[in-house]
């Protein structure tokens, strides 16, 4: 049940009823407010000289500009907070700014209070006054006041009210309400004084104004670019993300501090504990709703969300949260970025470890083995100030929206500033020896005995956390932010961060066996024919001679790092002459794994050897993620405003297998709502196109994107730019 | 939902359904292992010289007295971690250290896994090998051989089931599991390498061992001590703190770790969001389940929790929350007590501000004071070292499971060091800025004219967290501790504390209007015949004279200080001549409050005074807690194990009202199980009297106490503190 819901009557003695949650019931202000008693039921007399309320005009076109937020789909004004904007009055006779007592009354949520910022009173003329909003007259009319209002730098976020009072010595007389003066207050990141100000103007188009991007998947040494249409500024998605606030029960009085707004955001992108809006799904069954490798953006995602009034939408993997989470905080004003580390480990509170069981043999034991190291975990990063802790960890901030394993039994996580994690300083809120695990914990390999007693094989302190990108400003390339994370593995300062962190309780495994005398480097990659080329090369690094028994296990793995089923075990013994290095082949087959694969195409081989002579071990492990066909997305025609033009998405199956219940998915920032089209067979060697055709409304930069998701493949998504020109009749 | 129940299905591609989370079902191991293949279905052969179990003694009697543990009512073994139990192995033929392997094997849940600690094997014999529990053997007779075991410092608390292994080279034979061998650990205050260590021996008594206690409420001028069962020890409450922890999906792994389950363990003693243990109810009925006011210790509440497989119990409120959580903190092993806070600010996240709204007649405005403040919470302290934040931390740390208002939308609260609010550095895990308010909040009085605009009339530094309270370490009478969470009141050390807090985001309101030079004070005080007498002192600072208009309203609180009804305004006019002091009194009788008043009977009154001379104001409040006509708990006969004795609970109406639908419960720890009974009516001059005979079982000293409730007296409770001698046979 979420917090909206919980019934006031067990409440009442707590008084917290009365704390507004929901910005789509804002107070509706009485028009008449008498100010002396007088007998109930009797209207004031209407003063013909008394001034009175026309129009109040919003200036939408004018402040949206002004205010950077020309681009949401929505009728009504969107104005930044912390910066000035215009809205003109039309009085039935000419204010007189010595006689006439005016004022604007701004009013969000139920119960509106001013020492809440929930109300907030702007007064014009004769009876002056602070308040945190400012208002100033601009330009006085014959009949139209333009009036300049700006405001707080940390006021609340969301959809106000606005009134126009006239006060006189008797009574208070009101505009009442209407949706037309209804406006949205939005995070400034172009003001200096706000908790989310960003300097440079090519970030803020970036980070807060950019509507589509890619994502990050795949391997470490096959990055899988993944379009995604954040859509933040399509019509109803701005409504949809309040939506989400008002179902999470956050107090309207909270909803200025960027902290706290994120910090319940991030429990409501997730269905886990509060009916969020996305549901995890890390099987293979994905029958009951959409898949997560299908979606092509999240303004699909925050709708349905929305227009059900709070069902959670089935399904989401990480990319999913991330880029569903990234809508809502640009779409709120929030400067973001989804990032992706590769080889994230998981299920790690609290110890910087990750550990991997060798049965006897040297297999990989998948029923011991409870940890996983996640091939790629994609999260958020926000840019903002922090005011709870120390002033040198604002910046990025880490938040994470997808649901982990918590020890404390709750999925949120962040924000945590990135430079915490770079310094191992743990102990600052929120979450931080999470986020730390995730980027540097060892893989620990163990191996059991027959008598069960665990021993300690190999650590490898460099595998996880080996790289963290995100999308470069302007371009789809790679931004490669390892450096913002960590320290150069082995430095001085990457000591110091350790040392830090292991006083504040993560626990660090460390070893005082000394280093085998051999190592083992493991390489995988796919050749033209789908098969797998090995390669592993032996270096003896003593005067003697040297046997190893090596044990190869090839495993399906879903991409966190879970076990889909073992393919391959294969063992053999290399003899090394003092100081030989040697290198051997093998090769694996399409045919050994094909049947094994579904989804997203993760091999991972992890390959073991004892040294004979010294009982001493040898490990590495590699993964790697297999190419898919492409998915080609086209257009042709004028590419102009009111013109039709053409997008062709085209997809050969040049697999060995037919694909069965194939779904394709189109999508156009901007320019074409998500389509959906589905095969029930695409065989072996055929080949399908899909045309439709658009007419643009507006001219600029589009992204077009498809994704192709069925049980054999997952995961493959194809893109185009284009530029929309102008019409040109209206040049 | 709670995380147990969440299907696995969704999940098998996170791995996470094999991270056990149920101490209830303890995984069973094989009892023959092959470690040479042999063809399946052929049992191995007995070989009958081989080693082989016949028994496996627990010793619970020795090892419970060493372990502090021989107070539970509980048929298993109960130890504490890092301490040396003994377990006794019968073999059928003797133990050969040099020839015979054996290992013990533990087990704590489902998936038991070595290096998650949920699976210790300790080797005794020619296989010896490091482990995380210590043991050696102690004495080696003619069959038995009696070992000692250590657990680890920091190991998993909870059930674990023993097995002896005996290892040969073709095969393992366990014993099987039985629930004689099963035994409990708990955290170890006698430790010094424990989290939980405590030095000093009275204080383990009292703050562990102790199962009853008082909670302090009322108001700071009459504390009202009410008594409370915490009774960890009886049959059944080990094992369901177990089941809370279980409920709420904490992984065991992570139980070994003091701030995570206590963590878990603040989340799930409140129903919100996890179906925890109680449901708070704030309101005035209770009709659905047993008033907050009615509960004599926790037993009670947690027992019909876990029998009934985690139906929230109804209903509870803070002393209700912080005791029953008290119960399961000293049950667990973790040194604990419950603080009480009197004028407590809430519903006040990130400013130190609670607002009390007046309207222009200087009347409280009911419906735009939002904030309140409670005359009194508590919450519990637990001792522990942090060693996620800098160790100077450790030490008492507050934990809060009365749901309140967070901003982020979930019901927890802590662990946050005292030390900490102290100081004011609450940049560190976990919520220290919510506690910092509740303890160091102004109150700001405004005023809301007739054009709706809010003016500053005064504030009041010192109101909230004037006094923090909790038992004295061996005996009833209360232990002022608020020096441990605050500097006195503008001192350098307090200015310091202050202006770190500010610096790090809580906001805190400060005027730059002076001071007005009129003093104002009010008292308040309850006369024997239920009259309240109100003095309020003037003292005019100036050398003019000063015009008072004053306003008085009565109200009848919540012990939240929500209003529950104002009945009484009073306005008056008072000059004071050049530094004259002026005292006025005003006596408000039974006969007006008494209608207003319900449940636990807190009047409060709020005075303000506009000075017409400066236009400027003054405000007072004051809180009283009516007395009630006591409730008396008597014993007779003899005191002694084996022989009739008899408590008697007796109460005389001496209200002028008659009592309905009236509730007794009594209930003595350690010597009697909680009895209800209820009176239709008790009218007004009458006398109930309820004696119930007992037989002693153990001897010592034990608490009766009784409490009773109704509409119209809440919070009434009697005890007495008895010894019962020991049987005289015995001696």
């Amino acid at each position: 049940m979420s917090i909206m819901e919980t019934p006031c009557e067990v409440e009442k003695g707590r008084i917290n009823c009365r704390i507004a949650r929901n910005n789509r019931s804002n107070a509706e202000l009485e028009e008449y407010e008498m100010l002396q008693a007088r007998p109930r039921g009797v209207q004031p007399a209407e003063d013909p000289s008394a001034l009175s309320v026309v129009d109040v005009k919003m200036y939408n076109d004018l402040n949206k500009a002004d205010h950077h937020t020309e681009k949401y789909d929505n009728p009504n004004l969107i104005v930044r907070r912390g910066q000035e904007f215009t809205i003109g009055i039309v009085f039935r006779r000419p204010y007189n700014p010595q006689t006439d007592n005016v004022a604007l009354e701004f009013v969000i949520g139920s119960n509106p209070s001013p020492t809440k910022y929930t109300l907030i009173t702007v007064s014009l003329g004769k009876s002056d006054q602070p308040s945190s909003w400012k208002g100033r007259i601009l330009e006085t009319g014959d009949n139209e006041t333009k009036v300049g209002i700006t405001p707080a730098a940390d006021s609340i976020i969301g959809l106000f009210s606005t009134y126009v009072t006239i006060i006189t010595e008797v009574m208070k007389k009101r505009t009442k309400r209407t949706s037309q003066t209804d406006f949205y207050v939005l995070f400034n990141p172009w003001s200096p004084s706000d908790q989310v100000f960003m300097a440079n103007e090519n970030e803020r188009q970036e980070f807060v104004l950019n509507d589509a991007g890619v994502i990050y998947s795949g391997v470490i040494n096959n990055l899988v670019k993944r379009p995604w249409s954040y859509g933040q500024f399509k019509h109803g998605i701005l409504d949809a993300c309040l939506f989400v606030l008002d179902f999470g029960g956050m107090p309207l009085q909270y909803r200025g501090d960027v902290t706290k707004l994120i910090r319940t955001a991030s429990a409501m992108i997730n269905s886990q504990d509060d009916d969020g809006v996305l549901v995890g799904n890390w099987s293979e069954n994905f029958s009951l709703g959409t898949a997560p490798t299908a979606w092509t953006g999240s303004a699909e995602i925050l709708l349905s969300y929305a227009v059900q009034g709070g069902v959670p939408v089935k399904f989401g993997q990480c990319w999913v949260f991330a880029g569903t989470f990234n809508t809502l905080l640009r779409c709120l004003g929030i400067p973001a970025r989804v990032i992706t580390n590769y080889s994230s480990a998981h299920d790690n509170m609290g110890d910087l470890r990750t550990d991997i069981i060798l049965d006897e043999d040297g297999r990989v034991d998948d029923n011991l083995t409870v940890d996983s190291i996640w091939n790629f975990h994609c999260w958020n990063e926000v840019f903002m100030q922090r005011s709870d802790i120390p002033a040198v960890y604002s910046g990025w901030q880490v938040v994470d929206a997808t649901p982990q394993e918590t020890s404390d039994g709750y999925y949120r996580c962040g924000p945590t500033p990135v430079k915490a994690i770079k310094e191992g300083e743990l102990s600052y809120q929120f979450d931080a020896s999470f986020v730390f695990a995730e980027v540097n914990s060892d893989v620990v390999f163990y191996k059991q005995d027959r008598y069960g007693r665990t021993r300690l094989v190999s650590t490898n302190t460099t595998y996880v956390g080996q790289l963290i990108v995100t999308k470069s400003v302007g371009s789809t390339e790679p931004e490669y932010i390892t450096d913002n994370y960590k320290y150069p593995e082995g430095s001085p300062e990457d000591q110091t961060t350790m040392k830090r962190a292991t006083a504040l309780g993560m626990r660090r495994f460390r070893t005082t066996q000394p280093d085998p005398d051999v190592l083992l480097q493991l390489q995988a990659s796919q050749q033209n024919n789908y098969n797998i080329s090995l390669i592993f090369l032996f270096t003896n690094l003593s005067k003697e001679t040297r046997t190893i028994n090596l044990a190869l296990t090839g495993k399906v793995d879903f991409y966190t790092g879970s076990t889909r089923s073992v393919f391959k075990f294969f063992t053999q013994s290399v003899t090394l002459d003092p100081l030989q290095a040697k290198q051997g082949t093998l090769i694996v087959t399409a045919d050994e794994y094909r049947a094994f694969v579904q989804g997203q195409p993760f091999l991972s081989f992890v390959m073991y050897g004892l040294i004979q002579e010294t009982s001493m071990y040898v490990t590495d492990m590699e993964v790697i993620h297999l190419d898919v066909p492409p998915l080609s997305v086209e257009v042709s025609g004028e590419l102009k405003v009111g013109e039709d033009m053409f997008v062709t998405v085209k997809f050969t199956n040049t697999t060995d297998t037919d694909l069965n219940d194939v779904t394709l998915r189109m999508e156009g920032t901007g320019l074409l709502p998500v389509k959906v089209k589905t095969y029930s067979q695409i065989s072996k060697g055929s080949t399908v196109k899909w045309i439709e055709s658009v007419t643009p409304q507006l001219p600029g930069p589009k992204l077009l994107l498809a994704c192709l998701d069925c049980t054999f493949i997952r995961n493959l998504c194809g893109q185009v730019d284009v530029f929309i020109n102008p019409d040109s009749q209206d040049d």
